[in-house]
């Protein structure tokens, strides 16, 4: 059976950004970003740079609602969608910060939340921080092909977010930092569970999300199996990025084996943009997506205490633009955190 | 100032295993690995197939070694060169054990021990793995160009390890496997430290010893400042695979810096083969470099008594084909993990 790790104590996420590019500012959780640059290329020469800069803007934004700087961060886990994660290590180099690099695919805010928890649960460290970014126009380009080309695009296919998510993550017993004056609730990761690799037998690179929902499946229905809960304990079963293709097989499985959990589920991939729009056809997907739906849209629900207690699985789809093309199937995986709104003693009634 | 993390108590590296191909096998350390596959195919059609299956194959022999099976491991950290981190993927599935992805380039051998350190000393994990791979032929023609092409390489270039590392760790209080009888000694994982990104602003992707050089600089004064040891603490303080150039740098800014540790160091690069020998230039590189060397090598010597102590720092050189083409420079990491042999309660003397 899975193991459930608990934390010892929660750990708190203080602080968090988002930040994204002109489509994420036109959809419905535009507002609740930090910054948004009508550009995407946040003054960069190239798109693989922009992305790096955007990581940038949401560290040193998530930082400094917090009053930390970066010096007060002992470890920062970090990734993305860039052959070698080489956006984290552009990004991240000039802030000296000891970094942890992670692939998850889409699957990395969780990943490295829940890794940001489990350092700062042992040893000396104090205070962590999670970054993930993804950007669509490098992707595209590195992933299929050059957006010029204009390649048509099958209805599963998802919309690769250009978005970039940041969290400052304490021990939840030292919350000393102004920034969190404001709110009467702080969300903390309480425990937590490692994703397994399933191979759902999918090999079409433009249906990432059916790719991902066996995972999503595996990781919900192995956690009320290992934990104490139930999904009536939970206010949100958020998963990643499934897009309305993953949410729909995702949904007509737990109907079957966890009707509770149904009524609970939502997908980031539905939430980051008008699923009206041309050109989105089954969702959001990229990294940026469950990072900046978290940092935009769930944590500030629990901050104000209109959310208790979330679920949240961030979903990856593992392959290549070669194991695609030698025919490999799609491999995902979805880590699965439980976020918990604990109270906020420094909360300050204005 | 950096923190090192000291573990609660000692993660023991039970069992171990180092995988190659030809030219691994005809180098030095040939007779330590434990298996070679002359073909460098195992058995695959693709050389990314066959980093995939070296991969699988080199667990099998370390669970095997200790005589533990896939389902006693909690969580197994791992990753790869291949963009997107495929071949740890397509390598992990079929055993269904939680997977934490990492990317660290040819530090992913010390960074994924020292995670799996971590997440051993925290919940309930019981066990955890470590599992490290390159392929030389998938390598080249992903970052490179396809090895039928005949580029010329520069004295500086490194030779890319086909080969495979896998580890695994348990709680050191709680040693019941049957492998542990046949040594005195079980190499255990004292503390650790994780590493930050240094710019050495080398933009040339044919001499990666010379920018992952300043990062091992960097970890290695960090280390000596922030711990109660000195180099004379230590057998051997062990780099990835600076190389001889990478070796070279490092040696001489030691010399100013920190004297004492110039005698103890070595390098997995300078070792894993004949460095006479044609085409290997600089020496050995990849992330299998280290992670065979420390299963063929070290961990051996360790077992034996013959090395107490090991301050053991895989090097990684953070970039990618296109961050090469756009002008960026390699930024380089090097964690580092503290070995320490223990005395083995369980050991039987034939």
């Amino acid at each position: 059976m899975r193991k459930i790790t608990v934390l010892p104590s929660p750990i708190a996420i203080v602080s968090s950004s988002a930040v994204g590019g002109k489509e994420e500012g036109e959809g419905p959780l535009g507002g609740g970003f930090d910054l948004i640059d009508p550009s995407d290329s946040f003054g960069q020469s190239t798109w693989e740079l922009s992305e790096a800069e955007m990581g940038r803007v949401a560290l040193n934004i998530a930082l400094r609602k917090c009053e930390c700087s970066h010096e007060d961060v002992d470890v920062i886990v970090a990734g993305d969608l860039q052959n070698q994660c080489v956006a984290s290590a552009l990004a991240l180099d000039s802030f000296g910060i000891p970094l942890i690099g992670v692939y998850g695919a889409c699957s990395t805010c969780t990943e490295s939340i829940l890794l940001a928890s489990a350092l700062l649960s042992m040893g000396s460290n104090q205070t962590a921080a999670a970054l993930t970014t993804s950007h669509n126009l490098a992707a595209e380009r590195q992933f299929r092909a050059p957006t010029e080309y204009g390649g048509q695009r099958p209805p599963s296919a998802q919309w690769t977010a250009t978005a970039a998510g940041a969290f400052i993550l304490s021990k939840a017993d030292k919350l000393v930092t102004n920034g969190n004056k404001s709110y009467p609730y702080v969300p903390a990761v309480k425990d937590f569970m490692i994703g397994r690799l399933i191979d759902g037998a999918i090999k079409d690179g433009a249906n990432m999300g059916a790719a991902m929902s066996f995972a999503a499946v595996d990781s919900i229905l192995a956690y009320f199996e290992a934990s104490e809960y139930s999904p009536k304990d939970f206010d949100l079963i958020v998963t990643g990025d499934l897009g309305s293709v993953g949410s729909s097989i995702l949904k007509d499985v737990l109907f079957e084996k966890l009707p509770l959990a149904v009524p609970k589920l939502t997908d980031c991939g539905l939430v980051l943009y008008d699923m009206k729009r041309k050109d989105v056809h089954s969702g959001a997907s990229g990294c940026g997506t469950s990072a900046s739906v978290l940092a935009s849209h769930i944590l500030p629900m629990m901050r104000k205490g209109e959310l208790s207690d979330v679920l949240f699985l961030s979903t990856g789809a593992l392959m290549s633009q070669s194991s695609l093309l030698q025919g490999n199937s799609i491999r995902g995986i979805a880590p699965a955190i439980h976020l918990s709104a604990i109270k906020n003693d420094n909360y300050e009634v204005k």
